[in-house]
This record gives structure tokens, sequence and C-alpha cells, in this order.
């Protein structure tokens, strides 16, 4: 039996990993793990009377946050909040209809609104979120590092051009192919307000930061580059990358980006999140050492007996193989009804196997 | 100035290309060509009363097929079906409500349900296809070729399992974690099934065929590769591949397969569809000269003005470059009130760039 590498435990397994150090195990957390398939989420959430409350008060928020880190052995807590509190506080008026998801009041129609956007000082704008970064790094207390994040400005400019979620991005297409300046001028607005909100976050003490890129898979190939990965990289470049002397790291998730790792991989970030529909031997044949691999099993899998559930988490492990930058996680959100005893076992079997085909061998 | 390659006029030239062997210019088809953004299919889809009286009468049906190559130099002409008509044909009761697209009176629920299953005798219960098949071939007299084509075996059986379209695939997922055995049966009879129904479409006179794989992109990467890469081999294996002295080119058409193009070009077809989301440059370098390629214009470019639209099918064909083994297509099929003389624009834009830079350098 060789001991474990030091400082590997709980408390920083995630950030070694995303940095692609040695681990004794591979560390896991779920996108969405704070969320409507815990009862105790669910009890939070009618106490709250609205979802928007509920993001909006720091001590609910953080309570969210740490809902599952408490319950199961994650490895990192995610700060609970929206991807569109960014637009919100740009003043687009951020609404939630029950059962139909989010929309905006005062959506992106032409120039005009364009022109009238600001970039929000998120110490005064979004106060309520550093506020809840402060107050769960204080509670977590050094058991498990604390990820920030933010949608994408692609993904922002989508949501706030749609006006709501879209099956045909008709809307922002159209922007694309008719006055593709104005939509860069919108996503430059996009590039400086989520700079700043993920550097006040990782100033406020979150641990590492991930861009959700969750419709850049909307786009054409070339469109791609220029009108989502080309803004990710600009964000960047510019972020706060040491923290009272220790990295911060930063993860990429472009959903449905399986042919774009080569040029995802160039945005000089320390980790790509992996999708379900694409191999991780495969993605980590095309990143070589460049990044880390965060993923990738299908959220469905959840849904599973428990002895397919163990062998679908082993193929996961088993498709990214040994050696270092592997954090396990769902190819996307843990889903409203799953069963928190999956949830369990996926995590257990994840630390369980990993520790041994690591050490034992 | 170099005369064109013989026989690569209108009447074959989307054959020679789906082969990899030269032809004057890019050849030209778009996915459901025929349908709602022309003035005279609305006509006849009024006149018909509903969606599968139009699909199921044969005069109707051809008429529909003959519609956009009357009035647009395309080189092909695609079957006017529906991808539903295998299931259909079982017994499952395929309707489709206003507004709603289209669902089954009785999904597959049980292994009950399985176990009843036959595979249909096409020029029995689907003698309206073949006998549409019939009618089309006998009206274009060679005027360009007709394709045929089906839903792929998991694409079918996503839609008799979920009942009718679906966001999450819970229940086909459901019963892929849960009893992947009873998949298997059912994907067995679908394969027989969609080999049976496409062999009599080439016997009937469609010159090419195509499959459809709609849904195999919700698939994570190892289950995509048994549970619809593998059935789709099973059924190019099968398939009639000369008629009449001439080959028939098999196309097959994964949406969101974009990173499975290697596992997708070793079933055995002359040609892959590919979506908007991939470079065709990049689906080249991976491919080699083992198929050909068609795609892949967003389909939402044909919203764009008259110049970015030029310049869009312009980096379409630059990025296929030259050399044989392109087919243009849309990445996906024609939006419902596209302009039909922007998609006059984009054929007319392929037909004289692709001839010019191959003749003229």
């Amino acid at each position: 039996m060789i001991a474990p590498p030091q400082d590997s435990d709980r408390s920083n397994r995630l950030l070694r990993a995303l940095l692609r150090q040695p681990v004794d195990m591979t560390p896991v957390w779920l996108m969405r793990q704070a969320g409507r398939y815990l009862p105790e989420y669910r009890a939070l959430r009618t106490q709250a009377g609205s979802f928007l409350n509920l993001c909006q008060t720091p001590e609910l928020a953080c309570e969210v946050t740490l809902q599952p880190v408490r319950r199961f052995p994650l490895d990192g807590a995610i700060l609970f909040s929206d991807i569109l509190t960014v637009p919100d506080a740009m003043g687009l008026g951020l609404q939630f209809v029950e059962g139909e998801g989010p929309r905006f009041e005062r959506p992106i129609r032409d120039k005009h609104d364009v022109a009238r956007l600001s970039v929000p000082d998120p110490h005064v704008d979004l106060r309520y979120v550093l506020d809840t970064v402060s107050l769960v790094r204080r509670e977590l207390a050094g058991l498990c590092p604390l990820i920030g994040f933010s949608g994408s400005p692609w993904t922002l400019a989508t949501y706030m051009v749609e006006g709501q979620g879209s099956s045909d991005f008709r809307r922002i297409k159209g922007l694309l192919y008719t006055d593709p300046a104005l939509l860069t001028r919108l996503l430059t607005v996009l590039v400086a307000a989520v700079t700043a909100y993920l550097n006040a976050q990782i100033e406020a003490g979150a641990q590492a930061v991930m861009i959700f890129d969750t419709w850049g898979g909307s786009l054409a190939a070339d469109h791609f580059l220029r009108y989502s990965r080309d803004p990710m990289s600009a964000i960047i470049a510019k972020l706060i990358r040491t923290r009272d002397g220790k990295p911060v790291p930063v993860v990429v998730f472009t959903k449905g980006g399986g042919t774009w790792l080569p040029a995802l991989a160039e945005t000089q970030c320390d980790a790509l999140g992996i999708d379900w529909t694409c191999s991780l031997r495969a993605a980590r044949e095309i990143v070589g050492d460049k990044v880390a691999l965060q993923g990738n099993l299908d959220p469905m899998a959840l849904y599973s007996p428990p002895d397919r559930l163990r062998e679908e988490v082993l193929a996961v492990l088993a498709d990214f193989g040994t050696g270092p930058g592997h954090v396990f996680n769902l190819g996307h959100g843990v889903l409203p009804d799953v069963d928190p005893e999956r949830v369990a076992l996926c995590i257990d079997t994840v630390h369980t196997a990993s520790a041994r085909s690591r050490f034992s061998q």
C-alpha cells in the first residue's frame, strides 16, 4: 500500500486534479448537485417562496450550496446561483415562470437596447452573489473547495436576445447573420461583464471558476470560434489566476463542443468540461497534456439500477484511463427526479474504484 | 476552358459526387427541400386535408417530391415521406397533432409490445411509398436522381418508445439503462424492417438511399456505437448496392455525430451527412478518402441578406476545398418560413462558384 500524495484529500483533491497533479483518488462533483432531487433543497425552496429569492438571499443560497457537500463526500461545492444573474444586473429583468424556465422582461431587440447596456459593477449590482461566496467559504471551513461560475458571453447573449430558452436560436442567429457588428458589440460588453464578475467571485473566495457555454453547440464551426471561443479566451486572459499564493483553475464547458476540443484547449483554461457524447479517451488523445478533463457520465445513467450504474461509472473511469487530470462529473446537470441514493452510489464508486486502481497496482 | 467530365450534368452529378468521382460543379440538394417554405407545397397540403394523406397518396407525394426540382436546378429529388412510416406499418398508429409533431397511438411500453412487433412487408404494408418511388422515377424521366430514405433503427426506436419527440429521451434511455437486452431485441426487428424497406425503395427506383439518424447524438459515445452505429452497419451490409449495373450510394447522417466520424466512416456507407457544427475541412481530414461528405450550411443562414448568404455558401465550399466527394446541403432541414428566393440564391451560388473554381484555374 503506497501512501497517498500529500495534500490530496477532500480539501484540495479537486484543485490538484484540475491542475493535472496526482491525487489519491479521482475527485468528483456534479453539475446541479445542489437542486431539486434533494428533499432538503425542496424544503428550502418552498420556504424561500421563489427561486429568485433563493438565489438572491445569501444565507439561503449558501445553505443550498452546502446541502450536497454535507450529504455526500463530494470534492467540491459549486456556488448556487443562476446563470442569468449578469443580464439581470444589466437591467433585463429576469423572471421565472413556474414550469417554463427563465425569461427576460426586457430582452435585447435592437441596437438601441445594446447601446443602453453597461457593465455591471459586481460589488454593487451582484453584491448578493459575492456575499454568498464569502459566506460559503466561511461555512465550508476548508472541507472542500468552492467553484464559482458564469455563463459564457455567447450563452448569455443567446438568452438576452431570445428573451428565454430557445430550440432553434432564431433571433440570435438572425442577429449573427444580419448584423454581426451589433452581435460583436453585445459580446464585447459581456466579455467585460463576465470578467469582472468572475474576478469578483475569485476575490470573494471562489477557488476555481467555470464558464458554462451551454449554447455554444448551436453554432457553425467557424462562428463558434469567433462568437463563443474567442470571447471566452478574452475573459480567461484577464482572470485572476493566483490568489493567496494558490492557483485558481479555470474550467470551460461547451455543451455539444466535442468537435472543437483542440480550439477550446487553446483558451488557456486549465480544464475542459466534456459532455457525455464524447469519449474521454478520444478527448484525451486530442488535447494531450494541455488541459485536464471533467466529465462525463450520461445524466440519464443515474436512473439505472445500482449494478448497471456502477458499471457505467467504471466505464467512464476506464475511458479516461490512468494518469492525472480527471475530474469525474456528469456530462450535464443532475435531473430533478433522480434518487439521491444513486448519486451517493455514483460518488462512492468513483472514489473507491479510482483509489484502488491507482494504489494497489 | 476545360470541358466538363462526361456524364456529370444534373442527371448524375449527385451520384458521381457521392461516389467521389469528379464532377463539373458541386451538386446540391437540401434536406426538406420539399416542404412548407414553398407556396405550391402549402397549396397542395391544404388540398390534401392532412399531412398523412399527403404522404400516403402516391400522386400527391410524387407531386410534392417534384415541386422543388421543378422550381430550382437541384441535383437530386428526395422522396417525400415521413420518417415514421415503418413504425406506423408495424401497427403503432402514427398521428399528427397540428403544431405538435408526430405521435404514436400505441407506443412501445414493455416486452409484450416488443414481442408483438413483426417486420412489415414493404410491398404490402408500405405499398404507397413504393408506388410513390416508381411514380417519381417515371415523372423525373432522368432529370435528376431520386434519393430514398429511412430513419435509423435508434431514431425509430426513440420515437416508438417515447411515443413522440422528446427533449430528454427519458423513456428510451430508461430502457437502455434498465433492460438493454429488450432494447437490442427492438433494434434487431428494426434492422430487418429498415433493410427490407430501403431495398424495396431501391428496387422501385431509388438511385441513392440515406439513413437519417436524427437522435443518435443523444447517446454516450460507446452506446452510440452499440445502439446506433452497429445497427446501421448491419443494414448497410445487406443493402442492394448495384441496380441496373449502376452503384446505389448510401448516405448516413447522424445529427450531432461530429465526434464519431471515424466510427461512422466504418459503416461501409459511401457518404456521411455532416451537420453545421462540424467543419468540413476537419471532417475530411478525419475520414480521408474513405467516404464523400454531404453538408453543411447552417439552416439559419438562409435568413441572411443575399450578400451574407452568398459569403456563407462560399465559406462552406472553401471549407471543403477542392477535389471530389462534396455534395452541398444544409446541416439540417430547410425551415418552414424561409424565402424561396434565398434557396434559389444558395443553389445558384454553389453551382456558379464551384464550376468556376474547378475549371478556370
